[in-house]
C-alpha cells in the first residue's frame, strides 16, 4: 500500500489502452510505475504522475502487481523472458489480447516461476476505459484478483470468472464473435438494397425493427442448449429455413452482390436436416461446430 | 365488390401461410375464393365461410384480385402457366417466397398476358398474420396495390416499396440476411462458451448487454454507406480489427470448436487492409462485395 492507502501498480505497454489504464490508476490515486519499450511513449503519463521506469527489472521490482497490456502475448514473452526469474512473488495481471489456449500457457509460465497470474480480457476501447461503459472479465488467481480489486475498479466493471485462466479470453472471443456475426448481417443487408439503390439510411429504421423482433432468438436459444433440446414449437423450422436459404444467395447473385459472408451457415443447416433434425430448430446447428 | 363492400379476392395456395391469409380476409368480412391443389387442405378455410374453387381456371374467374401463396416461383407457374391465357385482366398479386430476379421474370410473364403484376415479401410466420406483428413488403403494380389495399391492410402492416417488382423479396431478403448475420453470432458465441462449460443461460445476458452495446453499428454504418466515406474516428479501426480477428479462429481451436461461420470476414478484412484501407472503418469491406 502506498502512504495514501491506494496500491501502487506497475504498467508494462503504453500504447493507446495501456495508456488509459495508467490514467485511470492515476486519476483514481494509485501509484504507478509505468514502462514501455520506446521510452518516449512515457512521457504523457510521467506529465500526470506516473514514475516511469527505465528498464523492465527496475518496473518489475517497484511493485508486487504488474500489469501487462502488450501488443500480443508473443510480446509479453519476449519483454518477460529475459528477466523471468525476477517475476518470482509478483501478481502478474495480463490484459493482453489472446486466446484462452495462450493465457493457460502463460499462467502455468508464471507459476512456474513462483509468480500469480491473473488472465484479462477487456471488453473496452481506450477511451471507455475509467467509465461505467467498460468491463473487463477476469480469470486465473483469485487471491490476484481479491489483492488487486481496488486497482481493477478503477477501469470500469469487473466479472471474475474463476480459477482456469482460459475463461476471460474466451468470454472476451464470445462475445467478439457475437458482435462480428450481428456486423456481417448489417453489411450483407446493407449491400443487398444498396444495389438497388436504397440508402442505407432509409433501410436502417426497418433493419433495427426487424433485428428486434427477432432478438429473442438470443435467450430462446440459450435455454434450448442448456435443455439439450432443440425440438421447436415455433413455426419455422431448420427444414423449411434450410429450404429458403438459397435465396439468401440467389438474390445477391441477382444483384451482383457475393453472398459469401453468409455461406457457411447453409451447409451447416443442409447437414443438420440430412441427419434427421429437420423439424428442429436452427439452433440445433450448434452440435455441429463441435469438433 | 361484394355485397358487404369489402373486396372480394382468390387466394391460390393452402399452405399454414395461405391458409392464415384466407382467415385474416375471412375475419375482416372479404369473400374469399380459394383453391389448393390438394383439394382436401380447402376444408378448414371452408368451414370459415371461403368459397372453394375446384379448378384452377374458376379460381381465376371468380375474382379480379388473385393473391398467390405458393412453395416458390417453379410452383406459382406450374399452377398458372396452363391457364396462362386466363390471367388478363386479373391483378396477380404473389406473396410466394423468392428472389428480386424471380419478381422480375414474373412481373414481365404476367404483364405480358395482359395481367397487373405486385409482388410481396411477408415478414412474418402464420400465426402473427392478422396482428399488428406481421409486415409485408409490397413492390410493382401501384395500381394493384392500391386497388388491393383493404384487403392487405387485413394481413398486417403494409410498406409498399416502388415499381420494381424487385424491391420487396429485396428488402424481404436484407432482412432476413441481417436476421441470419445475428444468428450465427450468437450461434458462434454460445459454442464458445458452452465449450468450457459456461451455461448458455449465464452467458445470455452478457452477450444481450454487449450487443445492446455494439448496437449503434447499424446506424453508423448506414450514414458512412450513404456519404461514401469510411474514415473513422472510432478508436479501433479495420487495420487493428483485422490484426485481432485471427483470435477468434485460434480460440475456437484452443476450444474444439469450429470457426467456420466467421472465417469469411477474415478474408474481406486482410483484402480490404492489403488495399491500403487499414485507417478506415470496418464497414468498408461491404465494397468488396460488390462484384
Amino acid at each position: 500500500m502506498s502512504e495514501h492507502g491506494k496500491t501502487p501498480v506497475t504498467v508494462l505497454g503504453l500504447g493507446a489502452m495501456g495508456t488509459a489504464l495508467v490514467e485511470a490508476l492515476l486519476a483514481a490515486g494509485h501509484p504507478v510505475t509505468a514502462w514501455n519499450r520506446t521510452a518516449s511513449w512515457a512521457e504523457a503519463v510521467a506529465a500526470q504522475g506516473a514514475s516511469v521506469a527505465s528498464t523492465i527489472s527496475e518496473a518489475l521490482a517497484a511493485n508486487t502487481i504488474v500489469i501487462a497490456c502488450l501488443l500480443d502475448y508473443d510480446s509479453v514473452h519476449e519483454v518477460l523472458d529475459p528477466v523471468a526469474a525476477e517475476l518470482e512473488g509478483r501478481q502478474l495481471i495480463n490484459l493482453t489480447n489472446g486466446t484462452p489456449g495462450q493465457a493457460r500457457e502463460m499462467s502455468a509460465w508464471a507459476e512456474g516461476l513462483g509468480a500469480a497470474y491473473l488472465d484479462g480480457g477487456i471488453m473496452a476501447v481506450p477511451p471507455m476505459i475509467g467509465t461505467p461503459a467498460a468491463f473487463i472479465f477476469y480469470s486465473g488467481s483469485g487471491t490476484v484478483f481479491g489483492h488487486a480489486r481496488t486497482a481493477l475498479d478503477t477501469f470500469g466493471g469487473v466479472n471474475y470468472l474463476g480459477a482456469d485462466p482460459g475463461l476471460a479470453p474466451l468470454h472476451d472471443i464470445a462475445l467478439l464473435s457475437g458482435m462480428y456475426g450481428y456486423f456481417v448481417g448489417v453489411i450483407q443487408a446493407y449491400a443487398l438494397v444498396g444495389s438497388a439503390g436504397v440508402k442505407a439510411r432509409e433501410f436502417a429504421p426497418l433493419l433495427r425493427g426487424w433485428l428486434d423482433a427477432m432478438g429473442g432468438f438470443l435467450e430462446r436459444s440459450a435455454e434450448q442448449i442448456d435443455d439439450g433440446d432443440y425440438v421447436t414449437d415455433v413455426v419455422s423450422n431448420i427444414g423449411m429455413q434450410a429450404a429458403a436459404y438459397p435465396n439468401l444467395a440467389q438474390a445477391a447473385e441477382d444483384q451482383g452482390i457475393s453472398a459469401e459472408l453468409l455461406t457457411p451457415l447453409q451447409s451447416l443447416m443442409d447437414k443438420r436436416v440430412a441427419r434427421g433434425h429437420g423439424a428442429e430448430d436452427l439452433i440445433g446447428v450448434i452440435e455441429l461446430l463441435k469438433k
